[in-house]
């Protein structure tokens, strides 16, 4: 499955809902996933841990929808050629100064 | 791109240096992404934007390898068949009692 064809799947799921939520609402929901997967890495059990991974990059495919962004083209760009600040695979920044360019 | 061919080049750019920080510090980093998007959201110009969301996919696919999750065979799990708690397309859920049946 592409990146493009989930983000596609998760717009024809909760598009039109989310789009009625807007951005703040759903950066909220967002938000939330990203706590219970905080919880899961500490203690879930396997299949919460995946649910939990799911979820948000399902929440994150819909904020990408929500804002016309392709993820997808998005991801390539940044880092289809290795890391985007040394532009060596594997990278070699210096931490704390930099990691995933970010 | 698949999402697997995604985590597998965050993985080949990132798996090393992440494997070293651990669990907690690179949700840290992923984190500080999350609010980096955030403020994209509200203020960023298309090409912030579009490299948050990049950031935030590459540091939910790193912390993905780290504990040997596959994030596409778990999103395809999921969500490939529509709303997993109302088993619909469009989602058919009620707010706020689910969405994106979290």
């Amino acid at each position: 499955m592409t990146i493009r064809e989930f983000q596609e799947q998760i717009e024809a799921v909760y598009g039109a809902k989310d789009g009625a939520r807007g951005t703040a609402g759903t950066f909220m929901w967002f938000a939330e996933e990203v706590g219970e997967l905080s919880r899961a890495l500490r203690r879930g059990n396997r299949a919460e841990l995946e649910a939990e991974f799911a979820d948000v990059l399902a929440w994150l495919a819909t904020l990408a929808s929500l804002h016309g962004v392709d993820l997808q083209a998005a991801a390539a760009a940044k880092y289809a050629a290795g890391c985007p600040r040394c532009h060596a695979t594997p990278c070699a920044c210096r931490e704390p100064v930099a990691a995933h360019a970010s």
